[in-house]
């Protein structure tokens, strides 16, 4: 006891001064415990909450009940001995999510029991801590080892839960169980994730977040605001490496992490947890407000990544993951807690999960008085790169019977788990994928596939360019799947816009493939309607424009989700023999079911969605264009991938060529009310003319009405530039970038 | 007006005769119109009910607000020119509903709008109709033609309908315009459809359900007993034809529709709506209590057959039919108001659709009072054919972390519409199939599939032996693909019995293949648990024993859905070139992507459905069988097909073969919440020996926990049979047909 107060005056001492040299004031850093991510304030609201009916009570005795089995059960701190799926791994894992609980558990009902249960473990981990070597299934030199686990992200993550289940059960221990605990265990780790793996703590990167978010909250615990100093500025304090350096470095101003949407919702938790840590125990740093607000523009920017509740599934990413994800769940607590945004509550209420935290009560108590507002999805352009010049991610959606979205990906190739796919493009209409992204070739901790790490074939097959809606020369991949030379290059952005009928954008690579320009402009349309009424007609336009002085092959694959209807040509199927597509590229994994050679004028692929919509792709053909209908499925011995299904623009043996096409969702299968509607596409024609710099795309229906689309995709015009054009006899004219002729 | 009330008065003269000749008291013949499925009670209830919130209520307005849209069109009454899905083919269908559902508006709003909307269509009708030749369209020889449609059975549907939106209307008519109606339509039409086409009229089929349906309740309506008479016992009023000749043929015992759930669902409308429409009118005629209440178990057998809301997809039938279909709609609202059954109400809710009549309303009304009571769906074999005895159509349900079905098929061919898959399967689990049946090759309505008929694929593949869960000999289907020969042979049901934890069934066939005996059994189990805790693991056994004197090659698919993870045996997996599997019956429709030839002992095949589980097949090999992984595809120009995968288990060159496999759920796959639990097989060891009359499965788990499943499938054991068998030195017995031993 003695000693320990001795000790705790000294740090008092020296934390006093260093809070003097920083300029910041104490009385939030010895407050009462627990004093991270919930408060003392949040525990006496959350008391009185179990106490009457709603939400909060609900997930309350869930929680409580679950763990009430749990605590039954002997503590088990196995020596480390298993990699990522193995027991002593998911074991440790376990442990910490079971501590964090008990310590919240503990905090409401004041029964020392679940403080003991904690305790007792945290005795053991301090027992077993200082004995550990660097764990047996570490990887050398490919990732840093920990000792509880195989590499050291899941020791910071163990820690970031454990240091809050400490924190919650303080008031409960005796001053020499705090010093056991702190000497066997939190002083050990913290050093063994600070000093000792500095090229970890310093790196800006992911892994670094949870490093300083596990070793910046330890030190807030254990009152080391020396620690939170390193956490906050990189060992060295220079502020070149640390927390607040990665929150400069990893998100674009509009809060888009460079590695899409499933790596960005996985990269949230530690900013958001962190960084609730830090408003509590110094709000005078103002952490949400830094950056202009860049921590809650993350967690919105993650909100709109999703469609349906998926996050779009660019580069490697685990298809079904959404935002009920548990990272977001606390990404939109923390960000109602702040804000008091209705729009997040119809996030929380489709994630139908409440955290028992401060933040989590007020949004259940927000739930139960129905204060729900709708929260708005909107058409967006995310600027990628910290300086959000390096490409973006374009994100357009409307309304038009259903919710539709259009995905179109000019951004930067987004590190080792980014995907070989310039400027390729997604859409998505009454809650489903119309035209996919194949996800990654991952089936997640399954063992007999690959040890439920990524497949092979996610290089092989999902990464590749074919894998993607977007050109390939030569049936090579974008910067020959080179990484290094993917990070090193990313799209422009020419241009993206909107208006009530139209979201449009543009955009360029010439780096891609060496001497080939590759320049993709896509619009997704809803047509006017007599007297304002909910449109009825909208298409997705893509004018997909290649230049080279060489002659190449270009592949331009439309990967169709349903089931193949109709073609308006004729198709050379492979009867009783499928031959493979190609050798290498991706191309390797493609059986190649029929092909075509359509007549100049307009060819048309219609197919059904499992969402009972028909879509038809409507493209110009110039008579020497042909298609091919192929199915993933070859050179893939153990069943690995998914059947799907494309079919490929190809131009052969062409210096230049321009795809356009022209995609519409029209009418409805309905087999069990036994009715079809609209089962053939309303385009009749379609043209492509280059008129000077503007591109005019004349679009004839079936009912003879005709749309003419213009847009000017020149680098940098000024916005109120004027274009003007003659075309059949008659002149036009817009401002800016594009406008939509009703003629 | 005059000469209305005499032949009215003429009419009575002869009808009270009639009526003296029947014994029948006629209080209910000259009620007040309405009079059919909707009386002039019930009218009055639905006036009130409109006036106060509810379902009825907002069912009545969304419906009204329809109507109203349409009744501002011009009445189009076309002369008949289009085969289905043409213009004056869907016109006239879409007037007989427009005419009924104006009928009730009318009758409920008192507004004279509506009924005059029903009036002048019926004076165009009049009009027309007297002039029409048969349909130009009609099919001769092959369907019997109408006037209005090229078959009588739209005709009569016609009938049916328009009938009754006659009798909705008729207080507001005129003599002149009851005159002009009945002569000009409605008697003419009646005459067509009876005496002028005996052959439809008097059949025991469905067609002739609908036409005696449709004549019956006209002449309610124009008081003409003699037609009802006609309708109840055929034209010569023999007996032999007519609605209750159907009622005793078209049905089991308890009311299965030998078609299968697909066309049971259809074919159950007219019973229902003349069942209605006669208890009304007559009575003393005890429809529903006709036949130990056949109409009512034919309602309750439908929704008997379905999982999920869906129908079990046997035979011809589009997969996406299920409960909410408005056939099962109108039965189970006439059903809730004969019975106040609250189980009702729960597939009422389900089906979320009130109907604007009497037992509508009720239906309604119970629902706001949340009178709801689970509906219980229950282990059954349903005998086949008139007397039960034609083999059966097995369903075995049980709840093991969700609901579980296994249909088995020992059922007779179900004429036309029938397919070769005498014995298979399908399993489903947790809402999902997981092992199925392809249904019907069939894009109902979509004009580029076929004209939205029945594809050719239907013929070359879907009713093919090969598409189902079941032996093929010699790569040909059952009896030859002969319908009249499959129709003339049914396989013999030779138990069905069950306790708390297995259910279970045996049946087999001789006449499938000349020469081959088939016979399968079936179990599905629920392990017992410690202190009759809900029960965690859970199996199908199947047992299929072919013998014959000549060598054959036996084939047994397995159509599994979801994604192959593993198998326990080596691949040879086509990497670069796809075969076809085979020449015809099916075959010629296969992908051969891979085979095997595992090991004498346990071989096992697991995978992952959608629904997050994993699925393996554990089957005993003898060194001998090789398995053959296939994909549907090959020989399929237009992709009229799904590309759906199966396994096979194929024993060549073999007299005798018994295949023995356990199908097993476990686990689960949620990559949403990153966690996979037991996606490896429980079962380790599996044997089968049959002791005399006893076949003995020997289960035997990882957990080195022992099961014997010993059952008893000999013909005409008595039900309180001793069997008595020794294994691996121990002696065993048991009662009746099966016992599940836990040693």
């Amino acid at each position: 006891m003695f000693i320990f107060i001795m000790k705790s005056v000294t740090k008092k001492i020296r934390n006093a001064f260093l809070l003097v040299c920083l300029g910041l004031s104490s009385h939030h850093v010895f407050a009462q415990h627990p004093n991270l991510d919930i408060t003392s304030d949040d525990v006496t609201s959350m008391r009185a909450a179990v106490e009457s009916n709603g939400l909060f009570q609900q997930a309350y005795l869930a929680q409580k009940a679950m763990l009430d089995e749990q605590i039954l059960l002997p503590v088990d701190v196995p020596v480390p001995k298993d990699g990522g799926g193995g027991y002593t791994h998911e074991r440790h894992k376990k442990n910490y999510q079971l501590m964090y609980d008990a310590g919240i558990v503990y905090q409401i009902t004041q029964d020392k029991r679940y403080a003991n249960y904690v305790r007792d473990m945290l005795l053991e981990y301090a027992q077993l801590y200082p004995t550990l070597p660097p764990h047996p299934k570490r990887k050398i030199g490919k990732q840093n080892p920990g000792k509880l686990f195989w590499q050291s992200l899941n020791e910071a993550v163990w820690l970031v839960y454990t240091s809050q289940a400490y924190d919650l059960i303080l008031p409960s221990l005796s001053a020499g169980e705090k010093t056991t605990i702190e000497e066997g265990l939190f002083r050990p780790i913290a050093k063994f994730l600070s000093v000792d793996s500095p090229e970890t703590f310093n790196k800006v990167h992911n892994h670094g977040t949870w490093t300083t978010a596990a070793v910046g909250m330890t030190g807030y615990v254990l009152g080391e605001l020396e620690w939170v100093e390193q956490a906050l500025y990189g060992l060295d304090k220079s502020g070149k490496g640390g927390f607040l350096k990665q929150l400069d470095e990893l998100f674009s101003p509009q809060g888009y992490y460079n590695e899409g949407p499933y790596y960005q919702r996985y990269a949230l938790m530690p900013f958001v947890v962190f960084a609730k840590a830090i408003q509590t125990n110094q709000p005078e740093r103002k952490i949400f407000e830094y950056r202009d607000g860049i921590v809650l523009k993350a967690i919105d920017t993650t909100i709109q990544l999703s469609y349906n509740k998926l996050f779009f599934p660019i580069n490697d990413a685990i298809k079904s993951k959404g935002i009920d994800t548990i990272e977001l769940v606390n990404g939109v607590a923390v960000a109602y807690g702040l804000t008091n945004d209705a729009g997040l509550l119809d996030i929380a209420k489709q994630q139908n999960q409440i955290l028992l935290t401060g933040d989590g009560l007020k949004v259940a108590q927000a739930l139960d008085n129905k204060l729900t507002q709708p929260y708005q999805f909107k058409s967006v352009a995310f600027g990628d790169g910290n300086d959000g010049k390096q490409g973006a991610l374009v994100i357009m959606r409307q309304n038009v019977n259903g919710e539709q979205a259009v995905l179109f990906k000019p951004a930067a190739q987004g590190l080792g788990h980014g995907h070989f796919d310039k400027l390729t493009w997604q859409l998505y209409d009454r809650g489903e994928e119309i035209v996919s992204d194949y996800g990654a070739a991952r089936f997640l901790n399954v063992e007999a596939k690959f040890g439920g790490r990524y497949l092979p074939e996610n290089k092989s097959w999902a990464k590749q360019t074919v894998a993607h809606n977007t050109v390939v020369v030569d049936e090579t991949s974008h910067f020959n799947a080179n990484v290094k030379k993917g990070n090193a290059n990313h799209p422009e952005l020419l241009f993206f816009d909107k208006n009530d009928h139209v979201v449009m954008s543009s955009a360029k690579i010439d780096t891609a493939y060496k001497g080939v320009s590759l320049k993709r402009t896509m619009a997704l349309i809803n047509l006017p309607t007599k007297n304002n009424e909910a449109p009825e007609l909208s298409f997705v336009v893509d004018v997909f424009d290649v230049q080279s002085k060489n002659k190449h092959q270009y592949d331009l694959p439309v990967h169709y989700k349903g089931h193949l209807i109709s073609t308006n040509f004729e198709l050379d199927t492979q009867l009783t023999n499928l031959p493979v597509l190609g050798k290498d590229n991706g191309y390797q994994h493609l059986w190649l079911k029929a092909q075509a050679k359509p007549k100049a004028g307009l060819s048309q692929i219609t197919w059904l969605n499992d969402n009972g919509r028909f879509y038809t792709s409507s493209s110009i053909m110039d008579g020497d264009t042909s298609i091919i209908f192929s199915q993933i499925g070859a050179n893939d011995p153990l069943f690995n991938l998914r059947n799907e299904n494309a079919f490929i623009n190809r131009k052969a043996n062409a210096k230049n060529h321009t795809f356009v096409s022209l995609i519409e969702p029209h009418g409805e299968y309905n087999p069990s009310k036994e009715f079809t509607l609209e089962a053939v596409s309303k385009v009749n024609k379609l043209s492509h003319q280059k008129i000077e710099n503007i591109d005019v795309i004349e679009i004839t229906l079936t009912n003879n009405k005709r749309y003419i689309l213009a847009y000017n995709a020149q680098q940098n015009i000024k916005d109120k530039h004027v274009n003007r054009f003659s075309f059949n006899g008659s002149t036009y004219q817009f401002d800016g970038r594009f406008k939509l002729f009703d003629i």
